[in-house]
């Protein structure tokens, strides 16, 4: 009893150092200048070093271990909440801190490295981190002493549960039932009469309209709030303060529209989680891949589809009259689903997208499971991209380098990007036996949408885990079919029919 | 050696828990939304208890004690650094812990008595809770037990080395000199022909006539930023981070304009101040009379002069073309100038302020040094307003209960600010011996001041008394006459004069 009580007050403790530690990084972001971030970054160092010192001392590791012994007499929430932390000190406290030191600083610097080396287009200037990076992993990987594969480990990390057997299956459905249908679609003719890029779309209007989508979508403002920044990113301290961004490109208003709804998918999720789980482990959303399934569904499943345009274009062109003239719905539609091969991820159409994933998924594989010589990464990248999509970078910084994460040590990330919206199309296919989709768009009526989520998924946080939701909610395990299936049936309508 | 080490590594501790608490401020005054705010209290109370327990913990005792206990031997600034921990120290750890929580907590609530007693206009609803904070005042001063008169000890916390000797001082010079010329002042006609508060004036508009001033300050935005808050505020961790806000009201444009150019004063002194006091207990402004010397430098003595405005009328007026057609300099600037009895300290012009503060100042001292009864503060108040200002108080809310400080417990404050605006008139004549302040203004050239205040005043922070500040800059001791002399200057030639 006495251990649950300090249990309790050492993660709120830990809490209230992330708390801060968050607010700083929301204002870094947002609107702190320049001159803030040397002093800044001296600051945060001893609270983060202060919030390290209380997540992996002693006291601590004495409460988790001791819970743990007696882990079969606490409630459940409890009990998962002390598997997660022993999880997790369990690695920590292997590794030792020399080494976990230079890990940190190598991380740190490694940013800045892969940032010029993009700019310069040259994957040599980076190579040398990258090795140094990943023979660390794999160093901290023997260190943590589990009975399982490498990569596994790591796609643990990010998937609670999640392995390459699984991973595999889902993206050799994709390799073999999607590609060939993307190749098909990339051959027949474009269907959109403008893609929108074309103009220039004024700034303040575009923040007008996702002002007015951010509504639309039932965001609660005196819970959160939508502001700009240069990359858009959903921030939470819980879900009181829920915060998103977005940003606005004058020369591609639907870029910028999708990003902000993107987020928002992000933000409802964490705004509509209970209260009650905002002192344990288990606050906040249960995953990447779940929390990516949200972000696509409201996206993808609601922004992009025809519904939605019938009933905000309107709005759309009392917004943008000249820009828009004689733009119909079904231009708006097909604009909105554009499919085009292109070299950047980011960038990437919905249906095109899970193509790149599947690139960087399977380099981290061989990287992880075999004795792949890291000089070969570009080249096998390019390989991979004329195979899956037609196409050849040209050099490095719109191939191997164009994502940061690997710079900041993040492998087994990705996958669950494309994870997160395959899951979003089987939970789509169920929310339609029980609510009517189309209808709900149209009559503006998304509230019975996020309540729906908040049922079924958002109010749980972390308290189930990512398997247990998608069996909960579907009735079944995560199946792919599903995701292509709903790739399908749209892209076959848009670009394949008549 | 150790110590010294140790001392270092205590402080920096204690600006990192006080970087994030000010982080989570700037926040909550400027953006929060609703919903964060009862989470947020949660959160900083555990970084703020944190904060104490290292600031007032005995490991930090040690250390201090140590080196007063060897202070001779120690380097000039280090020593002002022992002496003020030494000085506060000696007095929070006199306190017994349960009557400082019990303070807190009566404070904490008190605010929201001083609200609603306010916007009832009804002392008695909060007379019980000045009472409470007036008693755990008189008996924390026993417990500090420092052989020194009790209001001198709250006045010393606001501004270091003040005496009631000393304001009685400076106050019956107001009375004798000041008061008079004010009511003759006040029997004299209005020389104003506009005080452009009838027209309704775009807040947009303000805002940018508002950023033009910010750039014609030469305020660094680099290393800082203007922002809008209910209440203008001036906000800093370090001098690289110095924000401030204005808020603009549409029919008081004035009003927002000095009120952006108070902060930004303000703002410039933290800026200014050398970056090696940073992780010392001597950065930022040294206390709060000569920060409000630099507010009201910035204010009045450039943004209220009339070279200012021959300045930027044109500008002013291209902002609002319409709205001040026909406005000629010699209109703004005395419209920039009116004189008027008000009731409300806050909106008090230039010269009518400091006998808002007499009134003030005189209750206090009642209070601290008098068995006065507490029930009689509001009859004395209006008598006062009477006596001064020729006005009677119709109740409490444009009375007694108009400013929240006494809410807070924050007896000894209210001098600091005519006290300020008083040491910038000893200040101005001392500049005035090396700059032409008005060609300087003319040629839009205020950096030239702000230097001359950086290499004065600035840039040493707290490492200086205001006490050495003002005799080091104008090779005096504070006097008050300066600033009646300043103020009649002023304004004979504005109201009595032809």
């Amino acid at each position: 009893m006495d251990n649950i009580k300090k249990f309790r007050e050492l993660v709120k403790k830990q809490k209230a150092y992330q708390y801060a530690l968050t607010m700083v990084s929301w204002d870094s972001n947002t609107e702190a200048p320049r001159g803030a971030f040397e002093r800044r970054a001296e600051m945060m160092g001893v609270i983060s070093s202060e919030l390290f010192k209380l997540s992996t001392g002693e006291e601590y590791q004495k409460v988790v271990n001791e819970l743990f012994n007696i882990i079969d007499t606490l409630e459940d929430s409890l009990q998962r909440e002390i598997k997660k932390a022993k999880k997790n000190l369990d690695k920590i406290v292997k590794v030792p801190e020399d080494e976990f030191v230079a890990y940190r600083k190598l991380v740190d610097l490694s940013q800045k490295i892969w940032e010029d080396a993009k700019e310069e287009s040259n994957y040599n200037l980076f190579k040398g981190n990258l090795k140094s990076i990943i023979e660390f992993q794999k160093k901290f990987i023997e260190y943590y002493d589990i009975d399982d594969l490498p990569y596994n480990i790591l796609l643990d990390e990010y998937e609670e549960g999640m392995t390459m057997d699984e991973y595999d299956l889902f993206f050799n459905t994709l390799r073999k039932d999607l590609v060939p249908f993307v190749q098909e679609v990339l051959k027949a003719k474009k269907t959109y009469k403008s893609d929108f890029t074309g103009d220039s779309f004024d700034v303040k209007k575009q923040e007008e309209f996702c002002q007015y989508i951010t509504d639309e979508f039932a965001f609660d403002r005196s819970r959160g709030l939508m502001k700009t920044s240069v990359h858009p990113f959903t921030w939470n301290t819980h879900p009181g303060d829920v915060r998103f961004t977005t940003r606005y490109l004058k020369n591609m208003v639907l870029s910028s529209i999708f990003a902000a709804i993107h987020e928002l998918g992000h933000a409802t999720y964490e705004q509509q989680v209970d209260e009650k789980w905002n002192d344990t482990l288990l606050s906040g959303g249960t995953s990447m891949g779940i929390h990516e399934s949200q972000s696509r569904f409201y996206e993808n499943m609601i922004g992009r589809s025809r519904a939605f345009w019938e009933t905000h274009l309107d709005k759309f062109k009392q917004v943008f009259p000249t820009e828009l003239k004689g733009v119909s719905v079904e231009d708006a539609y097909r604009a909105a689903n554009k499919v085009e091969a292109s070299m950047i991820r980011v960038e990437a159409d919905e249906l095109t997208y899970p193509l790149h994933i599947m690139v960087r998924y399977e380099l981290e594989r061989l990287i992880f499971s075999s004795d792949i010589d890291i000089d070969d990464l570009p080249k096998l990248w390019n390989e991979k991209m004329e195979e899956y999509l037609n196409l050849t970078p040209q050099n490095d910084e719109e191939g191997i380098l164009q994502d940061v994460h690997w710079s900041g040590g993040m492998f087994g990330y990705f996958p669950t990007y494309a994870l997160g919206t395959a899951y979003s199309a089987q939970i789509y296919y169920t929310m339609k036996k029980e609510l009517n989709i189309d209808e709900v768009i149209k009559n503006r009526d998304i509230q019975l949408i996020n309540e729906w989520l908040k049922n079924k998924i958002h109010q749980f946080g972390s308290s189930k885990t990512p398997r247990e939701i998608m069996l909960e909610v579907t009735k079944e395990e995560f199946n792919p079919k599903y995701y292509v299936r709903y790739l399908k049936e749209k892209y076959t309508d848009i670009y394949l029919t008549k």
